[in-house]
């Protein structure tokens, strides 16, 4: 019997390849519904790309107003096409989904797949920071609606892959692996020079703008350590980072009797989307395969704090709790879109970061609406640091072992 | 609740150390019989080690009939003892056992296992050669019993584990990884004048005499690739081996989505025993963990089937189907014994088992009594090639590039 998919996200790196794996597996799926930001003429792209393969969605979602103005000139899509922020919870909380491919993008994935939960509709969940902002709130709703919340990040499908057949009270470790980015031979002198161009370029993924600066600073790492945390209800002091370049091992499990599984594979991540859609099994594909005796010199080695703090402030807020990962999310967001328009240097992301972290009223208990306050206050903050320092780049770009210091921000 | 383990081989490498495991798991066994070859006085030993952890097996077996008679001359042991391989047997197929772990080497423990089987017990099997002599019968009698065999050996423990929660037709491919031995970098010309105490010393297992030469050859891979077929129930086709020095991952599943899942840990072989004794569970250990930082350089390569020409064999014997395997195992163990004796070359071995699989008559559809004829017949005639070579030892060891040539064993 076919299942209803709904993709939030449709036009991203992650939406097109679920559509891939869709396609791919015709008599597994009906489509709900695809939404997507401002990528109307994409979308429109994808209808017909679909439509040769049998495939016409119950409706659409543009969120951006003027993209849906102009999607509704320009379509020949007879389904339903809605907008807003309304729509995207509206597609994400229909009741004709059997599940959802959620590939929102940092905090917006919070409120549509609250709206999923609270349908009772799994989720195959592309949008970490929804966990990491909101996972406090997320995880018991989930819980008590006894919905499942599937990991498609390559690290977490690995060690979900690892989990198949075994007991989570016999998990001694979760080992997330970690590319290193592209500057995990540089040294902090050289990091506060990176342009946005150097960081766009990973080594080994091609991923959305976000998540490949986020890489290039560790904290995506870092959400990663949070992310495993909520989804799989391990300990804190059970989750480590290990480095290891080739990004062969997506990530490990070790157990309590000595025993360690890994999940290695081409970094494709049309496999992980494949599994979290059809686990326990899994669908026939024609993904290239790995070609064992090509993998040489495969290594490890431990991640540098001081170099990527990104991946401290994660692990830190972690242990604070409550909302402090929700702040580190947003003021992150703030700080990347900075970096990528040149308004301010590669280190003043963690900068930025642990200043909001400081500054921003922490709450234990988060309800949904403290989050999301606490996701507007911190954005608001971080902006105004980003302005304020503007006016002011030598300050706020200070050079490590040069005498100016940007009173907002403090260096780590 | 306890569960009654009778140990076949308690003496042995994989014997001592399941007697460990039971030892730091007192609560999970209790022991039934304890079968030794001729080692009475390390089974003294070991009862009472046995005893300050408060386990008394209900009767021990020697099989060598003079080593039983000194057992009984020194023993304090208050149990049952037998002698004999009809002992062997009544502890196999003792009807109070709960699980048997079979560690016997070779051929002889074909019959104890089928004893077991037609008890009903299921089996930890450590003694791979009764799959490879026998699995055309040994495994068709568990599938009708419903009896459950499973690895051991750490490749099958690796594979076991790989395939917890997964389901066999998905599996598109099963990856035993070999260390290669310690010859793995030797030339052929080389290999001619390996001494025993040369291929006695493996880089990574410290394992008994007769599996550290077939390392040394290959055929224990050989016979691996033959088990694998058996245990999982997997085509020929989807058994690939593929040499990786450091022994660190011992083994991988690729599945049909193309992803692939490995086990690795330090070489110990306490991991896969305790792991055939828990599943699906496992069971809390203090073994020594593995460093993930520690691992570098970790690399595989397609074996060498020319150098290497014992795994050439076992995976032609199993192309061939019926008794071919048996033939192969029976010429290897005469064979490595006669190499162990300084009878015959290193790459004799191979020779011999060659000559044998030309010159033994081979059965399609073997009945029990066929497999232990043609074993018996093997042998015979291995031992006859041997004996008439060591009386031309120039010619029974030709070298590779000689003119030299033992018209009793075709060269491959």
């Amino acid at each position: 019997m076919p299942r209803t998919l709904s993709i939030l996200g449709a036009t991203g790196s992650i939406g097109v390849q679920t559509l891939d794996v869709v396609m791919a597996n015709p008599d597994e799926f009906r489509l709900g519904w695809l939404t997507v930001n401002t990528r109307f003429d994409l979308l429109e792209e994808h209808l017909g790309r679909l439509q040769k393969h049998g495939f016409t969605p119950q409706g659409v979602v543009i969120a951006d107003e003027s993209a849906y103005n102009e999607f509704r000139r320009i379509t020949s899509f007879k389904g339903k096409i809605l907008c807003g922020d309304e729509g995207v919870c509206e597609a994400a909380a229909a009741p004709e989904n059997d599940i959802l491919l959620s590939a929102l993008v940092g905090f917006s994935g919070v409120l549509p797949n609250y709206a999923a939960i609270q349908q009772g509709t799994p989720i195959a969940l592309a949008n970490k920071e929804t966990l990491v902002s909101a996972g406090a709130v997320i995880m018991p709703a989930a819980r008590e609606r006894g919905v499942e919340i599937l990991a498609v990040d390559s690290e977490h499908s690995a060690i979900l892959q690892c989990l198949a057949g075994e007991y989570l009270e016999e998990v001694e470790k979760l080992i997330l692996t970690a590319s290193g980015g592209p500057f995990r031979e540089w040294t902090i002198e050289q990091l506060e020079n990176v342009t946005p161009a150097q960081a766009l370029k990973h080594p080994n993924w091609s991923m959305g703008n976000k998540i490949t600066i986020d890489s290039a600073t560790l904290m995506n790492k870092g959400f990663e350590v949070i992310e495993a945390y909520w989804l799989f209800g391990v300990g804190a002091e059970k989750i480590e980072v290990v480095v290891h370049p080739q990004s062969i091992i997506h990530s490990m499990v070790q157990f309590c009797d000595g025993s360690v599984k890994a999940q290695l594979g081409l970094p494709d991540m049309k496999i992980p989307i494949s599994y979290a859609l059809s686990l326990p099994h899994r669908y026939p594909s024609n993904f290239k395969r790995m070609d064992i005796c090509a993998l040489q010199n495969l290594s490890f080695f431990p991640p540098d704090m001081v170099r990527f703090p990104c991946l401290r402030l994660a692990f830190d807020s972690l242990a604070q709790g409550g909302t402090a990962a929700c702040i580190v999310n947003a003021a992150n967001e703030i700080a990347v879109a900075s970096f990528l328009q040149g308004t301010i240097g590669f280190l003043d992301i963690p900068r930025l970061i642990e200043t909001c972290l400081e500054k921003i009223t922490h709450i234990d208990t988060p309800t949904l609406d403290d989050i999301v306050q606490t996701d507007k206050k911190t954005r608001a903050l971080a902006e105004s640091l980003v302005k304020q320092g503007m006016s002011v780049p030598a300050v706020l770009m200070p050079k490590v072992n040069g005498a100016a210091t940007n009173p907002n921000l403090v260096s780590s």
